[in-house]
């Protein structure tokens, strides 16, 4: 199956000992390519700002430059199901371009339909909308603009562990109901200094929210696959734990900064949530799918958990009966953290970097390949 | 009028060429002394946390203490009106224990009604609720708990920062809604990194705020009386700005941290706005009175002010029609931030040992007083 992606024309072959099949560069055959985005739709949001390049209306802001090199740019947020405008163009399309905000399913099915499809492009960071092992079965690529919108991330989880540390919400409800009631804010309402920490990943984002965590003062913690060297600990003041659950039964609030993988994918499960000290406060805007979402709202029925955060749900977009939208003590929004303007600029700008790669046969920054040569990203794996 | 408040026992007498007649130590004569403090009250709330100190149900945790010792200690919430429970005390009471989020406000004809009256203490910090200048030509003294909620305050600033630059509300306000429009929030959703923040006022909690602030990336500025020392500006990473209009005009985010004074109130009116920034963000914990109620509404309204939050406003109690309550963008509160659960167990601590030394006639930490001898703070004057 593979070998049908392999680019016609001069495929630079790299020799590489653990698979051998698709040791290739990814590079474009000549002539036009159908390339399809698919973004969330603004409507009359699109004119407001000039830099909001992430909506289907303004499309990254690539279309003019696409066009002019004779490629097909087709757009749409129309995603889901058998009708649905993407389903269209998968027989045809050359690159795929999705984000994590409106992701476009990537199913095993639709890979095999894809005749032509050689590039799996996420403007953003995570690919889990992929079925990644059979796009590396297929030989293509999947890549993503690494780096893109990890500050915005690790900005808006310290908003939301303030937020909820400190009991923001039922003041602000106050507010707009016309009441005023210190009393029922403050009873429940910390400060975040002295508390205790832990993030679940300290990968990228997970380490620019631990740097800026440290003049809070805090305990801070951190669970991951590799220990950061001696100096990087030092410097963000953060002690690694290696073993999960110990570290989580320390922690007055647990962050979730992995990604979703067959090995993260409902690991906070009833099981979990009940080892968390009780009245724990959980942030997550790695992915909704790494919760089991009905232990989540038992757990903050119960008080288990006395505060959630964050922006991933599964699925996306969250239909109207969500129980998380329901929930007590819940400080939710739609998936927006990586989808600031600053990140919509920055996102736009790599994936403009890597279809002109691609279209020279040149290869991405190593640090944005989640697929490549029939093999996943370490983090994925 | 003020010889009348000279203890009865031996005053240590300091000379002191600025003020001769109020030159003396603040001490208790001995005997029972009747102690009122006004705090919010709790309801349901006082039982739910045991460190819950400051609702009038646990009235700073002290009552047994002082009672123990032989004073009476009288603690309510109705402060407001010639009928109210305060103002049957105000004759006869010899201290007076009040907070900024439930303000009993002293005003000169309380201070003349009240002939027994010494020491006026706030729990917490900000004694505007206080007239100084008759408190001073009275002989009383006034003291804080310096530096028991500064940390709260900061933190509860960052994340109000935060709350506007990445337009959470409207956010969250879709989940609660049953809706699901990422473009509605990403229009006006932006990373703090890179953009200019000024802090009009650096004391405690404005170098709180910038050293917290320091990880973001930003462009930090601070107008203050005082520049700080060089070694300290580095550390903090802020640049001086002397002339106050000048810097506003450079900040994408203004948080304001200057004490309620006759120099500040009303400072933010509609001339000093309309020099800001389009689309700035302001944040006020500090007091409402800083601003012209109606200029900011006014602004919010035009878009000028982009986003306004704060915890503060006059009068306090908010009233239900406050326009701050139903201007567009607003992200406010009930005073709250200096009153987490944290800020109460300090300043509980930091009343109860202020009684103490005025029980001893021992002087107070010297950065509690706000009238000394008949002399302001500084930040006062």
């Amino acid at each position: 199956m593979a070998m049908r992606r392999v680019a016609s024309t001069a495929a630079r072959a790299i020799a590489s000992p653990s698979s051998l099949v698709f040791t290739r560069e990814l590079q474009a055959s000549p002539g036009p390519k159908k390339i399809v985005g698919v973004f969330y739709k603004a409507n009359q949001y699109a004119e407001m700002n000039p830099n909001f390049l992430g909506c289907a209306e303004n499309a990254l802001g690539i279309r003019e430059w696409l066009e002019s090199k004779g490629h097909q740019y087709i757009v749409t947020p129309d995603k889901e199901g058998p009708d649905c405008e993407l389903e269209k163009h998968i027989p045809d399309l050359h690159v795929l371009i999705s984000t994590p905000f409106h992701p476009a399913y990537v199913t095993a099915e639709r890979i095999k339909k894809a005749k032509n499809l050689q590039l799996l492009l996420t403007a953003g960071i995570g690919s889990d909308h992929v079925d990644l092992k059979a796009a590396a079965a297929a030989g293509l690529t999947v890549a993503e603009v690494t780096g893109s919108n990890t500050v915005s991330v690790a900005e808006d989880e310290l908003m939301r562990i303030l937020i909820l540390v400190r009991n923001f919400l039922p003041g602000h409800h106050q507010v707009i109901n016309g009441e005023w009631n210190v009393a029922a804010i403050a009873h429940r309402a910390y400060d975040l200094e002295g508390k205790t920490v832990g993030t679940v990943g300290a990968g990228r984002i997970g380490r620019l929210l631990l740097q800026r965590l440290k003049p809070f003062n805090c305990n801070l913690l951190y669970h991951d696959r590799l220990k950061m060297d001696s100096e990087l600990e030092n410097q963000i003041g953060a002690k690694f734990e290696e073993d999960l659950d110990k570290m989580l039964s320390k922690c007055d609030i647990v962050v979730i900064n992995t990604p979703l993988t067959e090995k993260t994918k409902g690991m906070f499960n009833k099981e979990r949530i009940a080892k968390l000290k009780k009245g724990v406060l959980i942030v997550n805007n790695a992915r909704g799918a790494i919760m089991d979402t009905q232990a989540v709202v038992d757990a903050c029925n119960s008080g288990h958990i006395a505060g959630y955060s964050g922006d991933v749900w599964y699925p996306q977009p969250a239909p109207k009966d969500h129980p998380w939208r329901y929930m007590p003590n819940q400080a939710m929004t739609p998936h927006i953290s990586g989808t600031t303007i600053d990140a919509q600029l920055r996102y736009a700008a790599g994936t403009k970097d890597m279809l002109d790669r691609y279209f020279k046969g040149e290869d991405f920054p190593a640090e944005n390949y989640i697929v490549k040569d029939g093999e996943l990203a370490p983090q994925y794996r």
